[in-house]
């Protein structure tokens, strides 16, 4: 039930408690995906599990923490402090009408220490219990075994998904350009002496992407859009299900310093 | 040129330095419209105009500044200080692909006066030209002509536009409600000697709207768009051929004080 | 009953819960004017209808949101969110000794929309109600029927007003000067394809005023001040009789989506 | 030179860079000297010294941070934040007209700390150099010689200070209660164990003040204040002497560590 | 009671509400003494009272608000805002495990006004009651009667107090230096016509230290230590014996006009 | 060389630029580790390399951001945005001796995502070049091969850290109770339906640690320790021999688009 689409009279007798908000970024994803890629993604995943259980879903955020992909043009962001703002306010005033717990559907790995950041203060205040959810964290072996070489950015899952998503978006002409003018990445082997000593996607791949993106196809997207879905959707059950002060945690637990 | 449906090398060689930035709002728009209403209408405008010019269009913002519908489910919104700071940490940022003038295609009269602010900060400190345009205020004689009644919230200007670019989104079977269970509105008649003593839209009107929804028609709401977007590509050519200095006040501009 | 000039013990009795706030600004009023003339008509309004009620009246806040006047010298500002801040600091602690409606006579048309901001906040939370009121917004026809050629800054009406109030303070000889430096001005036809395109009032006026100064008299600026004194301490009386949650929006308005 | 009572063309040929800012606030000052004691002194200062030099003076800061005063009718306040960022805002923006040196004459001992906190972030950023100026600091001897028992608030100095620049406003015949209905108070005797354990006036006097009044007279008024003056005239002679640089700390200071 | 050595266990029983926070600093003190005097004093005194009397004591904030001493190597600060939210977040927080009542042992000048300033909002809003302490301030015949020559930073004083608690720390070759590279400082002297023109240390002395650092002995300081702790403790006993509304201003305290 | 100890003359002469932050955090451990773990070892590994290499060492901050460990007594915890402005109004103000090189040398895993957040920031804006470094990511394998059971947080490798480096502040005798009153954790696991669903250690477990405490000797402990610190000292020389240009992601790095 996308908010945008529906009358107020209409929305005046949905009694649930849960929204879903759509959340990604406008950024490059390489030679072959669009700057969208991850609110497009956000947004598909969140409509279709939002008609599946009748919960609400806002509007799409297409606008996230992306600096670090500032060299390549197209790339649009907003300061950290900025977007967090901006989720807790309208976050705040979504329970003017009754919501109480809210999934940050997010497609872009840049915002989730954010979206984390948001959720924990309005748990602690008790405003709203408020979580972030990321498609692939919720079927990574599928993901793993649908692929051989995976990237944290613009690889093939991404590309999968747009195939399957938005189809004429993809250039498919240029997967095999993604794949030759990018790089692979493992964070941990990119450590110096155990610390992080990047900040820009540039200093580690020149066409801004990661992986082999020539493994990708609309049928494996279509199979990561639905397993994810599912998953989704199971989430949103499970909050609706769960009473708040639970998910608030409970007031009943206490230190046990044990024997 | 939408930039979220761009891949970035596609984006390298734009060589123009304007932007065009949808804005609207999710909020109430009565009986017959969908909440939604701003940010459609401002995101079909800004397309449109988008792709007959050639300057780059961002993603939509979809939420503003509308607290004072507060009272009517599915309202949404953000606290004007974190709205004005979320457009302009996007908008400086936008300079770091070299944009530097900016229209704010806005579709929601809440957000007037902080995209003003905002973009009046960006100018004073000369880091980019942003200006406000709002689609009404470029046709007013063409609506006045068109409607008996207007409304400044939910009327028939609006519903006409809707009937336009997203038909499906009208409840054309709650026009008559819409006009019946509304108001009409003269915000220079309500004020209390002189002072404006409302905050919220459910002060004057029941069901949030306002004017005679019954005089929209499919036709007339292509009539506006039409006009509306030819003022709007108007505006681009203005502000593409103006250099920079001139448009952030001409530095030789000196007081006069006369004779 | 101006507090500054009261004892504290004098204070202690006073049972009323309206307090009258002036505002203005410090800034280029043209070669005729001094630059204290919307402080000083604020002053001069407050204090009378404070006089004639027995409401409270606060010190004058001397300093608005001024910077489109900062090609001119001696014009002062803070920006729009200090601005903003100190009004809100100020009001919310002023509700420590019972007020709870609070009428900001202001003088200056940049701070409108901050004064708006800034009223919807303290209402919002249930602090307070307080409203913005301009003195030339409660006579519009008085004045339009008083001069031929109005302006929106220095120009007649502002003229007058100083004429009766601080009749010093004029330069008469410049009157003409003021009128023949100036402009006229009509903001809906200075915009361009429908945008606001100009942020600082030397782009319009070369001296800073506007309209046709040497229409004001003394006796004009006195029928508008008695006449405008009138409205204000009908809206002392307005403001006074309301229960606070009324003015609160009331708790029992709900919307009505209509048959 | 009041900069209010002055058109932008006779500011325009005024070349000296130093500007006065008089800052008060409005607090209870006992049963017989008016709420606005500390900024109508202020005020007088500060006009008295710009007369003489020339030297362009603001209009006045008349609210401050008072709210240890808070438990007495007619105390106004804004916050510390609130207050620094407005005096820093304001005075950042004198600059635009070749202000560099600015004194604040202050009259409220609330305001010390934040005048300096603000005047060291502007000399820190090298913008201008601004100081705090307190008129009892700059005639100590005078002030010790003159009464008898002093008080930190409303005491014999201010009410000799308002017999001479407002007598009207001193309540005479409640000089007798305001010294029996006070107290008499020494900060360090005060002290426990070496804290400082109070935040509020009403913590030691009853009546909100301080000292013996009885021994004030407007003769000892006029003295302090003609004494003041000329030290606040010295003050602003010696600052326009000087070259900014030297005032922003010398960039020759090296630290030595000596042999 | 040092939390930090502690397990969690072992602090669920502490019943007592009083906290104790060493706060210093870390900036140049001369040639003699180490950057991290001020923070090693307050950590020693605090830790000193606190096994005394069993209340808990935090671990040692060791930067503080230190930019007049920016000139001189070493010397490293936070801006004054940043200091008060970290010190009233700190604060706050220790609320949730009972703690209302909070003492700042502080051994740094520059971080009294801003102590002051958060304990002030702790109280008005009824969090807790914290409160600033500085050693010297609670034995000032002591530290008179001990030396000829004090210097308000890197005097004989807080050598003495080094000497004692860290006497390896002190560079006992380098005491005549101090005082011979150094100054004698009296605020009220330096003061121009009244004001404060100064914000640098460097502007007073070339090594960054005041007074005769050759009077200082441990065993001096071993006296001054002494003293101090029992102020200290002494406090601290004063703070738990009152009940907490008495210390948040006692709500039957009424202004009182007097006959 | 930790600043805290030596004197501004002492400090003049060292050129390096590269400065160790140690930061941890006060928070529960268990029944057997000290509420000051983090910040313990964080300052024993930052000294001793700092002693190592010569680089500046700056005291230690003892507080982090530990809200999610505030239901056990002891915890103490900032904000995150305050700890953000606090690390980063530190860090800016260490560049004004000559410091342009930063190592965050962090022991609490709640940091890290702040940590990064500030360093990108300096970054961004060219102020300095800092990174985050957490000893545990420095030597995964050998974490790996020292024991069975590991755990986030006060699990055998912080117990054998605290053995080897303050073994008196080890309860030896509760090392049973902690890997049997506590609970093994997987992150992966635990998450419902791919999202993280808590916010608060007490979800998962009693007394507040993971893993199997008993396997942790002070031998192991001095193993991790040694090797962490020939990490960090390699790190350290690693960004001496930079030149800062390139650490601040190299000017001449272009987004290559492909063939």
């Amino acid at each position: 039930m996308l908010v945008s689409h529906r009358t107020w009279p209409e929305l005046q007798d949905v009694t649930g408690s849960v929204a879903v908000v759509p959340i990604g970024s406008t950024e490059q994803h390489g030679p072959h995906l669009p700057e969208g890629t991850d609110y497009l993604i956000a947004e598909a995943l969140a409509r279709e599990a939002s008609d599946r259980t009748g919960h609400l879903c806002t509007p799409t955020l297409p606008i996230g923490v992306s600096s670090h992909h500032r060299h390549f043009p197209g790339t649009m962001w907003v300061e950290p402090p900025v977007f967090r703002d901006f989720v807790e306010s309208f976050t705040r005033n979504l329970t003017a009408h009754g919501i109480d717990r809210v999934v940050y559907v997010n497609a872009h790995g840049g915002n989730v220490v954010h979206l984390r950041e948001v959720g924990r203060r309005l748990q602690q205040d008790g405003t709203a219990f408020a979580i972030e959810w990321m498609w692939n964290e919720s079927i990574p072996d599928l993901i793993d075994d649908a692929f051989d070489v995976l990237g944290p950015h613009g690889g093939p899952k991404e590309t999968a998904m747009v195939m399957h998503i938005a189809p004429d978006l993809v250039r498919e002409d240029r997967l095999e350009d993604a794949r030759d003018g990018g790089a692979t990445f493992e964070h941990d082997a990119e450590r110096v002496h155990g610390a992080t000593t990047f900040y820009d996607t540039i200093e580690h791949s020149p066409n801004g992407v990661f992986g082999d993106q020539t493994d990708a196809t609309p049928e494996i997207g279509q199979q990561l859009f639905e397993a994810a879905t599912d998953q989704l959707e199971a989430l949103l059950e499970w909050l609706d299900e769960r009473p708040l002060e639970e998910l608030l945690t409970d007031s009943d637990l206490e230190p046990e310093p044990g024997p």
